[in-house]
C-alpha cells in the first residue's frame, strides 16, 4: 500500500550508528507529540536533530528542547528529507498524506493514528509483546490504540503461560485520549462547577466535571463504537490471535491522563492466582501493585507521567466455575505506554 | 434473631390508614438520611409525625420540614414509642442496637445498612423485584447495598425473560456511597488540585481529585473487597438465584452521587438486542437511554437527584459466540434508588 523505497545504505548507517540520527515529531504541540518531545529528551537514540513538525498557526513557534530550542515547521512535500525516523503523532488523515511522503523520503514512519493499524502489510507493535516484527526491511510501523497497547503489555505474560482465550474489560479512560483540549475542558469544567457557574461542553459531547459518558466516537451497527472495535480488532492483531474473543465497555472518566481498566480473562489452561502474579512481577513494562492489606491497587495517579503499566487486584473470576478466569485491574499513562512512549520504544528497536 | 412482637392493632390501624403514620429516621443528618428527609417531604405515606435521630453532637439541631421543622433528637431505649415506621440509616451497629430496639417498641424497621440483609428471616427488597416479600406479618425489611439495588432493579425485566445465569460487572461508584464527607472531600481536594495546593486524603485513603481506586473496603480471602461480596450476596438474595453466578470489580471514580456500571450478563436463553430493549423501555423504575445516533447513553449527571435508574447501550456481548450474552450501562443515583428511595418506597407498599 505504500510507496516506499526499501531501506538504503544511508538510514541503515544511521539506524546502526554510523552517522547521527535525525528524528521528525509530526504534531509536536499535540498531547502526544509533547510526550514524544519529553520521551526523546533522554532518549539515547536521537542522535542527531531533532525536527518538529506543527500546524500552520504554530509554525516558527520555538519549543525548549535538551539544551537548546527547536523551532517548529509546516509539513510539505519535502519536509522529510534527510529525516531518518519520523514519528506521527498526527490525525488519521495527516498520518495517511505525510506518512507517504516520509516513507517516499526514505524515513522509518512510526504512526500513532489509526490510518496504518490494520493493513495486514504494517505491523502493529507493542514491543514488550511483538518486537520481533520491528525487522531491518520494515520502514512503516503502526502504534496501538492506547487501550490495547496497556491492555496487551499486562496480558502478554499470562497468555504466554496459559493462553488468552476470551477478555471481558470495562475502561475508565482519561481525557487526554481526546487530546489536550479535552484534558483543558475537564479542568475547565470542573472549576467552573466547583464555582456554581453552568459550562457549555465544547471539546466533548457531554458534561465532564464529576461526569463519566460512553467513549464519545461513533457507534456502528452492532452496538459497539469506534474505540472498542479498535480495542478488539487491535487486541487480536498485537497478540497474534484472530479469533480471540473480546467484549469491551469503553467509559470516559473525569480523569486527566491516565487510563485504567477492569479486565476478566479467561484462559486455555488453569492458572492460578500466585502463579499470575508471579508472571506478571518483573515482567518487561509492568509493575505490580497488588497489595490487599493495604487495599493499594493500581491507580491513574500512580502512573501519570510513568512509563511502567500497573497490574493488581488479581483474583480469580468467581463467576467461572471452571477457575479458568482471572479477574485484574490495569492502569497506564495513556500518553506514555498508549502513545508516545512506546512509539519511541518502537524507533529505540530499530537500532 | 429479632425480638419482635407481631403487628398489633395500632400498627395495623396506622398502616391502613385509620389514624396518621408517625415515621422516624435514624441517621437524619447523613447523606441518605437527609435523602430519605427529602422523599418524606412529598410522600403521602408519611400522615403523621416525622421523628428525626441524629448523633449526640447534632441534637437540638432544627431542620425544615414541609411548612415547618423538625427537632433532631437523641436515640434512646425509649425513643421509639409511638413510632410506626422507622427508617434507619446509620451505620450498622446502630442499626443493630437501635433497630432491635424499634422493634421491642412495635414499629415496622427499614434498615439501610449491612446489619440484617443476609439474615435468612428479613426480607432484602427491591420493591419492583421481590416486593411481593412486603407481607403484613413482616416488621423488619433490609434495603439492600446500592449496586446490588441499582443493577437488579435494571436485569429484573430481563432476567423474566430470559433467565440471568451470569454477570460480569465493573462499577464506576460515586464519592456518596462513602457519606456525606466523602463527597466533600472529592469537592475539597478537587478544588485544591486545581489551585496547585497539595491535599491529604481524611476520609478515603488514596486521592481522589482526577484519580479513582479500587472500593475502600477491606479484601476477604478470596481477593475481593466488602463491597464485591455484598453486590454478589445480595443480587443472589434479591433475584432469589442463589447459584447465580456473579463476577465484579467495584471502582471509586471521582463523580458525585450517581453510581454507574458495566455489566456484561450471559442469560439461560438467547434474548435479542430489540427484545431487551423492549422489555426494558418502560419497566417499573427504568428509563431507557440508548441513543446511539447522538451517542448518549446513561450518566450520572443525568440521574443525579432523579428516581429513575438509567439503561442503555444495550448490545451483543461479541465475545460470546452462542449469542446468549448482553452488555449494558447502567446509572442510577446512589443516595435515592441505591438507598433513600427504595427503603421509602418498601415503606409505600407496606399500606
Amino acid at each position: 500500500m505504500t510507496d516506499a523505497r526499501p531501506i538504503d545504505a544511508s538510514l541503515s548507517a544511521a539506524l546502526s550508528g554510523g552517522r547521527p540520527r535525525t528524528v521528525a515529531i509530526v504534531g509536536a504541540t499535540g498531547a502526544v507529540g509533547a510526550e514524544m518531545l519529553k520521551c526523546l529528551e533522554t532518549s539515547s537514540f536521537l542522535t542527531g536533530r531533532l525536527r518538529a513538525f506543527a500546524s500552520e498557526r504554530s509554525v516558527g513557534r520555538r519549543l525548549p528542547f535538551r539544551d537548546g530550542e527547536i523551532e517548529l515547521e509546516a509539513l510539505s512535500e519535502r519536509a522529510f528529507e534527510g529525516v531518518d525516523v519520523a514519528l506521527f503523532a498526527s490525525e488519521a488523515d495527516i498520518s495517511k498524506t505525510y506518512g507517504e511522503i516520509a516513507l517516499r523520503s526514505g524515513a522509518v514512519v512510526i504512526d500513532n493514528s489509526s490510518a496504518f493499524r490494520m493493513d495486514p502489510s504494517v505491523p502493529l507493535v507493542v514491543p514488550e509483546v511483538n518486537g520481533d516484527l520491528i525487522t531491518a526491511g520494515q520502514r512503516l510501523y503502526a502504534n496501538p490504540n492506547c487501550v490495547a497497547a496497556i491492555m496487551a503489555v499486562a496480558l502478554w505474560p499470562l497468555h504466554e503461560a496459559a493462553g488468552v482465550r476470551r477478555i471481558i474489560a470495562s475502561t475508565y479512560q482519561a481525557a487526554s485520549g481526546a487530546g489536550a483540549a479535552a484534558m483543558e475542558e475537564l479542568e475547565v469544567s470542573t472549576r467552573a462547577y466547583l464555582a456554581g457557574e453552568t459550562y457549555e461542553p465544547k471539546v466533548l459531547p457531554h458534561p465532564y466535571a464529576f461526569n463519566l459518558f460512553s467513549h464519545n466516537t461513533a457507534i456502528g451497527p452492532e452496538g459497539y463504537n469506534g474505540e472498542e472495535m479498535k480495542v478488539i480488532a487491535e487486541m487480536r492483531k498485537i497478540m497474534r490471535l484472530p479469533e480471540l474473543r473480546v467484549g469491551v465497555t469503553c467509559i470516559r472518566v473525569p480523569v486527566l491522563r491516565a487510563h485504567a481498566m477492569s479486565v476478566t480473562v479467561e484462559f486455555e489452561r488453569p492458572l492460578a492466582v500466585e502463579a499470575a502474579r508471579e508472571l506478571l512481577s518483573g515482567a518487561p513494562g509492568l509493575r505490580l501493585v497488588d497489595d490487599r492489606a493495604r487495599n493499594h491497587f493500581p491507580m491513574p495517579v500512580e502512573c501519570s507521567g510513568r512509563n511502567e503499566v500497573l497490574v493488581g487486584r488479581i483474583r480469580e473470576d468467581l463467576s467461572d466455575p471452571t477457575g479458568r478466569s482471572l479477574a485484574l485491574f490495569i492502569s497506564g499513562d495513556q500518553l506514555l505506554k498508549g502513545a508516545a512512549l512506546n512509539a519511541v520504544q518502537i524507533a529505540e528497536r530499530l537500532i
